[in-house]
């Protein structure tokens, strides 16, 4: 059976100095009092540290339950203790890291997990239940392989990779280090290439990897196909959200934003920091050039210039969009003016 | 191995006074007329019972080989033997769950699963193989855990509820009882949170959980993410599609219908009896009141009002979108007219 | 432990001239020359051969390390290789195939699958670690199933077909020979159906099957609902990118396209060779005739006619809404023309 590292999810304490340290920040209050967990001001829990952004949600904070607020440095003293800092929201993403548990992390190989003998494991690695390595893979150290977990031949995994059960990484896959795949995902699948001949689609075999570069995160339920004989590439602290498809030949540059649902087609290329939001789809061989922004539900169809903000279906720049949105409002009334006019017109005729 | 209950998918035969009995109706035939199925009237099966909602369908049966058909109130009499209700869908519904096959519903817990020893686990559970459960599991009577089924630390899942195959349910959700989750869907995965610094995007730990009521249907391949620090929640009676998208910290109220591929983003709140239709997205942050009714494919971006239906992209009421559809297609002749208009006029001031 | 067929991704290495045999090409070239692989020119690979479509991509391949070109008829010599055919993308794929390994191929049952005694086993199977096989399954011979594929009671799988790694295939579904389905697809799920009385949703439940014919291929984390009575159908040679959602009781025809993220509502019937690009919707009890086509993120609510070209939400012929578009891309300039007539009108009025 597994090792299990039973003292993982007990109680964790800071005090507010030790925390007020860690973000570099300036506290105001009792440096000994004891800090069990990161908090929202609507949950109202005692010993708990939460943060405001605005003076709304501190206000709301200073009326709560909750002991310490992580604040901007505009604000001076409160009646809670406080702990001063340039970002509240960062410095909270920090502390909480501090109390997230790691129920996956159990150094330790299952007894019912089969491993390809040609296989190489890193140390520290917290293989799960069912979970299967083909051969010639290699996985480094502190890696964690959730429970049915499927790593195919010849993928590399680097070290503090964690991967959620039911994962499932196709053969060649190049994964990076602290990356993290959640649950149900696939990277891998051959990518939809076909060329059709008297109607019959014949199936054009995908031969390319995945390569995905350190500190991705992808969502749960994604998919991102293997290259057709180059690679699909997601490149270094791109985070991936739910249920996003990648096509292959698609190469994602680095810290990119891509929500829910979007699905991106074949041979595309996306600069550094794109951020694509909910739903957004994007037609096939386009470039997006760093920074571009595209709305919710938008369809891309044609190749973006850098730091330009773009919706609609298709889309074009977001003023232009809201500028024919506004426009259109006022086909009704247009009607209306366009009939007075012509009245007007036959009357003058008249005359 | 698994205990089997061979009988499980023997035939089941009811006669047509007993089906009558069940849901309440006035049969009009022969009572011990034995019935082996439900049935659509295009398959024109004998020894089955089928429904017929309006004339159209039940002349359709009338003339088809189906044993008897269940009618409203209006039907009086037939060549067939007819079972009259107030509402034969429901009352099709419930006969129709008589005869509906439990191939997954075999008391006993398969050698190959892995349980850790602090789960309690209840009684005439099915628990298949190559399940995994963790640590301060409860598992209540009657639920069925299908093949590969992943089950996180201190999760709960209350009485007769059915996970199938190849579901992750992440730590600490709790699952009502009654509930049906289909295959592949990922329950309680990390939220999308992230706060930007210097072009990096640093991790919002997400520690909150996932509450799924009880009565609750969920399609395959859903993703419903944990909350940021408090819970997503899904109140009782609510049915969701496949490959629907739940974010962090979103509350759906009871009795809501969620069509297949609909995303709603963070922390938004839904009313009770709300009803997306297929691909719809709703932003974050927003609150939709009872009753609200969202066209397919829309993009919601405002709250809404109780019993309002809702189309488009932005959506607006639908009446007003129809109305601006209408109008829109008008445009191509409104360009007509005003051309007409301006020679008009040019030919007035020339005169 | 499994037998595994050490040899598969051993090098395979054809002369060209095998490789124009196969492809019934004329070589213009050295017969002998060794060919190890197939690559896009982009990875100017030596020893491995590419084609070329247009001039364009064929100067390129010239100028590039790949030591062989398979090209149209029109071009006549190079200082390349070169193999000349009719449609060079389907010699190119009929030449990739040779190369393309089969990492899931390997003869044999692994001791950790769980097949229920009344399951039959074709010859030369595959069967992977943790693969669940239930009662009264068939499995025709060369099937291959990877890791962690759950196949429900009843189902029928045809000779040569490949499902990937965590796949469900629910009770009764019926799947021909050389199908694809890439990982994490559920076939067979409850298609969403219910009646409601008094606000609350009763569970139809949904008693058909999913039938899938020869030569189908389906991508990843891909949903098929099972019938309510009757089947969903996917008839032979359609291929389905990834995440695609297909309801209850829809019938796709034969040779169909339909690409990522594409949604299909209940007891619609595709004719043939129809193609839906990405995140199409397509409403319910709708009929599309043969070769219709639909653009990317279209809501098509309406019947189709055969060999038509739709777009839009909601969709109407292509034609059509690319004309509307341009027309209402007009509208803020019309506003200012009527805005000019009626001072006009005014003027003249006035005078």
């Amino acid at each position: 059976m597994m090792k299990v590292k039973k003292n993982k999810m007990k109680e964790i304490v800071y005090t507010e100095k030790e925390l007020a340290e860690l973000i570099g920040g300036e506290l105001k209050g009792e440096p000994d009092r004891r800090i069990k967990n990161v908090s929202a001001v609507s949950e109202n829990r005692p010993d708990t540290i939460t943060f405001a952004e605005n003076p709304d949600y501190f206000h709301e904070a200073e009326k709560s339950n909750v002991t310490c607020v992580i604040v901007s440095m505009e604000v001076e003293k409160s009646n809670k203790d406080i702990i001063r800092v340039k970002n509240p929201r960062s410095a909270y993403a920090k502390i909480a890291s501090l109390f997230a548990p790691e129920p996956l992390r159990k150094a330790g190989i299952h007894q019912t997990a089969v491993i390809d003998n040609t296989a190489q494991i890193g140390n520290n690695v917290s293989i799960h239940p069912h979970v299967v390595i083909e051969e010639d893979v290699v996985i480094a150290d502190n890696v964690i392989l959730a429970a049915g977990v499927f790593i195919g031949k010849g993928v590399k995994i680097s070290k503090n990779t964690i991967i959620h059960a039911n994962v499932v990484i196709e053969y060649n896959t190049l994964i990076g280090s602290n990356v993290i795949i959640h649950a149900g995902t696939v990277i891998g699948s051959d990518g939809y290439g076909f060329v059709t001949e008297d109607e019959k689609h014949i199936k054009i075999p995908q031969l390319g990897k995945v390569i995905i570069e350190d500190e991705v995160e992808i969502g749960a339920n994604v998919t991102v196909d293997r290259g057709t004989s180059a690679a699909t590439i997601i490149h270094r602290g791109t985070k991936i959200d739910n249920l996003v498809q990648v096509a292959h030949n698609v190469e994602i540059g680095e810290d990119n934003l891509l929500v829910a649902q979007t699905g991106i087609a074949g041979s595309t290329k996306l600069g550094k920091s794109v951020t694509l939001a909910g739903q957004t789809g994007v037609v096939g061989h386009l470039e997006l050039e760093d920074n571009t922004i595209v709305a919710s539900k938008s369809l891309l169809s044609k190749n973006t210039n850098a730091g330009v903000f773009y919706s609609g279906i298709p889309a074009q720049e977001h003023k232009k969009e809201l500028r024919l949105q506004a426009a259109s409002r006022k086909v009704p009334e247009l009607l209306k003016r366009i009939k007075k006019l012509e009245r007007e017109i036959e009357k003058i005729n008249n005359k």
